[in-house]
């Protein structure tokens, strides 16, 4: 039981594929802005947001990693949830390695909180969902719009000792939200339409768009450090969500296997640059993304085997630094070097 | 339906697993053989044998292999089954491309021939099947056994010109029949170890297996062409049909994805050799290959979609003709050369 419709609790699965085998995704609900304005239902402040992430969700790991780049630890809490999500949805476990209880409400079910912002929600129940513990509801669960809410509209809330980046610079405004747009259908969402399709013709399709996409991208990246050019920016953070599951759950769960993105010549290195730039590693949980998928499908895999993989150096020399460019550490928060 | 069981046909799953989750493969039943002795009740005839095949199984691969290698495409003829295996079992379908009808009887289902050979037969029903046109019967469905026949019992028979191959060479015995025992275990049934495991820790086990043996017989390669040395032997054969599969099919819907054969520096271009020997590549059918696998086990694949998979360069040049040793074409039959 995924899904609220109308006040009842759904058994449907929690992906959909319409009639001709396609994956569809369905829209999140709760839309509202944290505006740095004083006029705002919603003000940027330390302490009064809370963060529900499940450490396997590639959009939940967008959130957490602008939180952590941003410096913004300490202001905005976060609670974990269960990788595996079972008939009830996303779930509270927290004597699981790399889970955590729910800090404000000691729910049981994420699904408790939908209901709690709002007693009538029909709505499937996702991470991320970035909680206003003041106000008592949910502020926004779409994953975009809460990476660039964390971005732009907290630079006034005092950021921990490591905060230098501005993901989202003046000069890179327009590039980063035409980037951000470009590769989610082939790239972010085209791994689940190629993994959740039901008939043949939708998933060449996607395994198709999906590998010219990042062929493209690899192409690309043999002439910049960053997706947008020499700046780290939020187009990186939602490339590196799914590159950095790639190799490990999508290109043999969801059968994204023409090559694995340890193949490519600059693409690999570009990752690894990413997964070693100060604050990143730390949100990534490798074991939290393995459990997800292949428990979690019994439609893709009924044994909930979970796959080996391939061992991958995420930690091995990038070399990506002769490249124009600097990691984001480097540079000063609001775009004061350009 | 596939087995028979008591004169009924069973729906058990053709491959089935213990209580603890491992696969367990079963025994074949027919194991009478030819020999070149006048004695014997199946004598090497050309004309006499019929081989049923499918495409897309190793162990009948093995046999086709051998009968191209040892220049008895003429002497003994063969059908091919439909690379789908529905709940009847094997079947022919000879509108579709790459099968065969069954030239022997018409049958729709191999089935039918086993019931023929012997009407309370209790088995399962496999490929390879080795049949006596003149008796009437199979005579074995063991592919180590018939390979090995085709390749030491045939040797008064009237080869094809390019039949140069002696299998099976003095000197090497010992050693081919030490590796084929060698690698079954690990590699040739340990892919189906992992693939059909229903829990974790025989799949974890059979996967460490398998991939120490890939890197042991990668190493072992680095200095000698072949797995025996410097001759192409039975050994090489029983290795090649599972490496042809490994990256297309095994490595992602047998999830044994710690790496392609690919990127091993010496199983890579033994492949490549062993598959631009003259011969080979007719009998490998990529296409048949990727239909069974992926459409024929729901439980392992429940969309029954085809993946992808890498594009593969069987035909690069592979470098090893700097080793010691040459492709049988150059060798006279029956060892005259050692």
């Amino acid at each position: 039981m995924n899904m609220l419709v109308d006040g009842e609790w759904q058994t449907d699965a929690y992906e959909s594929t319409d009639g001709d085998g396609s994956f569809e995704r369905g829209e999140t609900t709760f839309r509202d802005r944290i505006r740095d304005d004083p006029d705002a239902e919603f003000q940027p402040e330390a302490g009064r947001y809370h963060l529900y992430v499940s450490y396997a969700c590639p959009w939940a790991h967008r959130t957490l990693l602008v939180r952590a780049l941003t410096g913004l630890e300490d202001a905005i809490s976060v609670s974990v949830v269960d990788p595996y999500r079972g008939e009830d949805g996303w779930q509270f476990t927290p004597d699981k390695a790399g889970c955590t209880r729910d800090h404000v409400h000691g729910a049981d079910y994420l699904r408790e909180l939908y209901v709690r912002a709002d007693p009538d929600v029909t709505c499937r129940v996702t991470v991320p969902v970035l909680w206003d513990k003041r106000e008592g509801t949910i502020v926004n669960n779409e994953s975009k719009e809460i990476m660039r809410m964390l971005d732009t509209e907290f630079e006034g809330v005092p950021a921990g000792e490591d905060s230098s980046a501005d993901l989202y610079p003046d000069g890179y405004r327009e590039e980063v939200d035409r980037i951000i747009e470009e590769i989610y259908d082939p790239i972010n969402n085209g791994v689940y339409r190629a993994g959740f399709a039901t008939e043949q013709e939708p998933y060449d399709e996607a395994v198709d768009t999906l590998f010219d996409a990042l062929d493209h991208w690899n192409d690309v990246l043999a002439e910049q450090r960053y997706l947008a050019g020499d700046r780290l920016t939020e187009a990186d953070i939602a490339m590196f969500t799914t590159l950095v599951r790639f190799d490990t759950v999508y290109h043999t769960h969801f059968m994204c296997n023409v090559q694995y993105i340890r193949e490519y010549d600059n693409l690999w290195p570009y990752l690894r640059d990413l997964y070693q730039t100060p604050g990143v590693a730390g949100t990534v949980n490798l074991s939290h993304i393995k459990e997800h998928y292949y428990t979690t499908h019994p439609d893709v895999n009924p044994s909930r085997i979970v796959a080996r993989g391939p061992d991958l150096a995420f930690d091995a020399p990038h070399d990506r630094d002769e490249l124009p460019g600097s990691p984001p550490a480097a540079l000063a928060r609001s775009g004061a070097n350009e």
